[in-house]
């Protein structure tokens, strides 16, 4: 089958062809249909993740994915009720089942986790191997182009998003601004409308093509803050919205300048949800965060129950999209364009 | 000015004209434009509440009222930032402000708690005086007789659909029953849909007048109970969903048997909360509550800070209203067909 | 093997040699060294379940098991860390691994749920095979004595009395109260002293003995109800504690007109919840829960996650116990002592 | 009556004679008992909070009082039930009483917020005007110097702690980490030990005289991290427990240093609150906030909720002190004294 492999860091990835994975006896086969390109898919080639993982080459690239069923494993259990031809999407974060995370379904925070496309076996490749427990049948209405970027830039906006909602940050009278209108960003200002109980939702970013999409996609006000100061900023909130601080953020970067302007605008009592990793540092006054009951919230890709409420919103046809169609021997080149940031929406492969 | 006030139990209401009640320092006199009626006003009169508190009467009656502020006293602190002519909606649950419940905004559950309408001022009167801490300032663009009953009927009902979701219970894959459609109910289903984030709605009534406008409001299904089962009513639902049990309930009747119902389509980890008074029993079997781990909660009115989230709502034009405008001088008319049962929407005196 | 079964409703257990039973590849052979009779047993053994579950007969009873590993399936992964000999307690509830329940731990809760002891294997017999996602190893310090009865009468009232917590209504200066101090409500009694953060426990029973060890376990004050007025446990409840009325609720029985005792002493904003099934209806009146805003929470046994918190506790040795030993051959005069009530704390049968 | 004034920065306070200051209708005037020092009156002195807030000079400092009542404004309710000679303690962070924050209680946190001990009365002094929302009666049989630091070190570290609690961070398998164990954190360890369900409590600190004082008050155990490496500190922690990362960490200094040393070895689903404030940056590395889903919160001083259930645990005898007790004319010396770190608990002046 063919596959698109990562042999050395900084370098394309090798498209090639190499036998189709075994699967284990839990395990589910599945012929791969779409598979989105992620910023740390980039990140992953320019070696951003050595330092916290060393993990061994070649690996096959690629982690949203969906596909079909086309084998399954002795010992899936008939409760599961997969069958041969199902449409799917894999959930991310394999854990070893054991620990306290896994016991409450947190399984992409395990200490041991496993994930599809940061290994052996990836989205970017005819066929993979899935425990049957982190697969996902869904509506066969469906697109697949559609399905494959909900598992990731889809799925980790709504836990995001989610975590607002859980801590009371959302609320008709509530301000949420959305840091970030990227192939993350434009989910999260839906989740915001979606979740928010009539909260106001503005988006911020640099990029005027991208927060037009935001606009449409439902945000209420769009400020972009290209060259413009803290108080800039506060002042253009203060007029679209009346207030000069927001209640919730959700910050869809993670870059530290970014993080440092949004934190100058959150309110007393505000909640601070960071799910991008642009940058690799949060570097903020203390004082405020203490005098205003302020809280961060790391939150980390989704677990199969995020995935599933994704997955009814979807088939309840509430989620919007902008996605940008490649081929498979495209792939380097998507990886270039991603990686200068010319990517307005999300970028999927389709075999 | 005019009262409308109870001398008597099961009589009907006096309509006399009264001296304009002094206001207290700390309070504003407020010049009633519009007052809602409610299914505890035709209770009050019938002596529902008598073994509860024995209130000296005369009393005047009404406790949803909209109006605009007449004179402020000597104490009200500037800022509250109240002028004369500025349009108010009354919070209900006048509290000691020394509780536990106070001190943490549920002046509605205070021990010590006064209610205009209950007592001797109230919103059938051209005048109320109230603590400037129950004000609250609204768009002037909003109409009093939209107003009055969302301090009470949209303001219960925001209240306990709010503790539903707080729990827990309601997203995307989730579904959601409202039990009685009538003054509350119509709002209910519309903030089950506000609040759902995408859950389903469905609306259980007897009456096919009052399900169609839960329709027309947002309710994804509807289904009428009249002389059905709880096997019948647990099939339709099946039929309509998919799912034969619900993840949620909002009672906005409180009557026993619909309660049973309603419990005996309850599903595992379900939460099911009453604001309806109808009855005065819940009288259901334990094992089910207890092996499905499901939890009921008693909603009560609403306090300052739900009732600043209803506003806010109101003012993002997002609230749908069924009234039935009616004259002082018709308030007893109107009581008789509350009790009958034939109104549809909320009632709403206008002077 | 010897076991005891449930061969017809009614009827003694039948003590007798049956083969050991096969375990499956997932699952582990555990050799029982004690086991736990809960007054379920006794409802199981007269019929109370069976309404709601006609389970083939005969089945093994006993569910509260601790023991040690004798088997592993060629299976189990290497990560669940189990080896042969290793001291462990069986989890109850166990589930299909499926379902929102499971997903998120709660696998005693799942519709397609197993227990051992209701149905063809338990702990009252030499064997028993666990899947091994169900087993929790333990400290060899421990006695199994002690050990076996955590995992129902001690696990189930500790989840209890943590939903209580986690709903807020613990605290330094709230007032929580343990009605039953049976098997159960001994371990809830010091439940509510470790997770309180200082909260005042009082404890309602109509035995006296029974009183006497609560007050021993930390009980702050006991109340005798036998006999006595709702009128006159409020007044003893003032006399002791200053207070009329009690925050928090925890309902080790389940009997009717017990709860209706709690109910009618449980304050504004207070917290129920019931894990007896002593009783098997809820007719309590409805106005106060809506008016006071009370909660009411069914709890079921516990999780895996419950359990470990418990062995937790075990192994710092902050949980004491009231063991009544008998053996194999006793069961069903055993049985008969639960059934009359003549057993103060737990009854464990040690092989 | 006498008081000690701040009229310049980076000066001795100036020990003089100032009329007795009047209080307004809804006020009561203490007589000022004992009033604790905390290093917040340090950083006052020395100009910390200049760039957040210029307020007029002479301030009379000092924000930790307990006295006796004196004299009732004639507007205090008599709900309220104070009369002359009651003791009291003062809650600090005196609201608006109008933003939504002061509404469900959190007076500390609103924007226009007066602190007693920040600007024309304080506890240095003989008598201060209080609203009389903000007093608390306590029992007589407690010692106004053990009160007066219980209404901020004592405070504060409550709702810090409560708020791991709240969080669901605390329970009987879980390792809670006190950072800095000077004046707040010795009530840090204590609350960690009260509210943590069994949890174990390890305290980290430079000084081994404050170490062997938590050790005293409940830590299991104390780790001194002066001159160690990151990865020392969690080798020890594994030496100890048999973890090397914190479920939880309550952090009473807010040093830099100690925050990235604390951060490194906090946990998966780990949550951190800070309340100290001796540096004003936080400045740690993002990736593994997010992957290991991490919550910051930061808690301000606290309200009068935590202050009742702090004197509830006072009244049960559940909270130890070690005070040191100074005149009103050593001021400026215990000033000195803490600044250089000398101080080992609470430094309490009393008249």
């Amino acid at each position: 089958m063919k596959a698109a492999r990562l042999h050395e860091y900084s370098q394309p990835l090798v498209l090639e062809d190499v036998p189709v994975p075994e699967h284990q006896p839990d395990e589910i086969l599945v012929n791969v249909k779409a598979c989105g390109m992620c910023r740390s898919d980039v990140q992953l080639v320019d070696g951003y993740f050595y330092k916290y993982a060393n993990i061994p080459r070649p690996m096959t690239v690629g982690h949203e994915i969906a596909g079909v069923v086309s084998k399954i494993g002795s010992l899936v259990p008939k409760a599961s009720g997969f069958k041969e031809g199902d449409h799917v999407v894999v959930a991310p974060g394999w854990g070893d089942g054991t620990c306290r995370h896994c016991q409450v379904g947190n399984t992409q925070i395990c200490a041991n986790v496993r994930w599809p496309g940061f290994g052996p076996v990836g989205g970017f490749a005819e066929f993979i191997p899935v425990p049957a427990r982190y697969l996902i049948k869904v509506d066969k209405r469906l697109q697949f182009e559609e399905l494959a970027p909900l598992t990731d830039a889809g799925l980790t906006t709504y836990r995001g998003v989610k975590k607002l909602r859980d801590a009371g940050a959302l609320g008709p009278d509530r301000l949420v601004g959305i840091f970030g209108v990227g192939g993350l960003g434009l989910y999260a200002v839906q989740y915001a409308k979606l979740l928010g109980a009539g909260a106001t939702v503005v988006a911020f970013a640099r990029n005027a093509d991208k927060l037009a999409i935001a606009k449409e996609y439902g945000a209420d006000y769009t400020i972009n803050i290209k060259n413009k100061s803290h108080d800039d900023v506060a002042n253009e909130l203060k007029a679209a919205t009346g207030e000069s601080t927001l209640d919730a953020i959700m910050d869809c970067a993670g870059a530290p300048e970014m993080m440092q302007l949004a934190f100058s605008i959150l309110g007393i009592s505000g909640h601070y949800t960071d799910v991008g990793l642009v940058g690799d540092r949060i570097d903020i006054p203390l004082f405020p965060r203490v005098s205003r009951e302020q809280v961060f919230h790391g939150s980390f890709w989704g677990n199969n129950i995020d995935l599933e409420e994704v997955m009814a919103l979807a088939a309840h046809g509430k989620i919007r999209h902008t996605i940008n169609l490649f081929k498979f021997d495209q792939i380097n080149d998507e990886i270039n364009r991603l990686r200068k940031g010319e990517v307005v929406g999300r970028a999927v492969m389709k075999f």
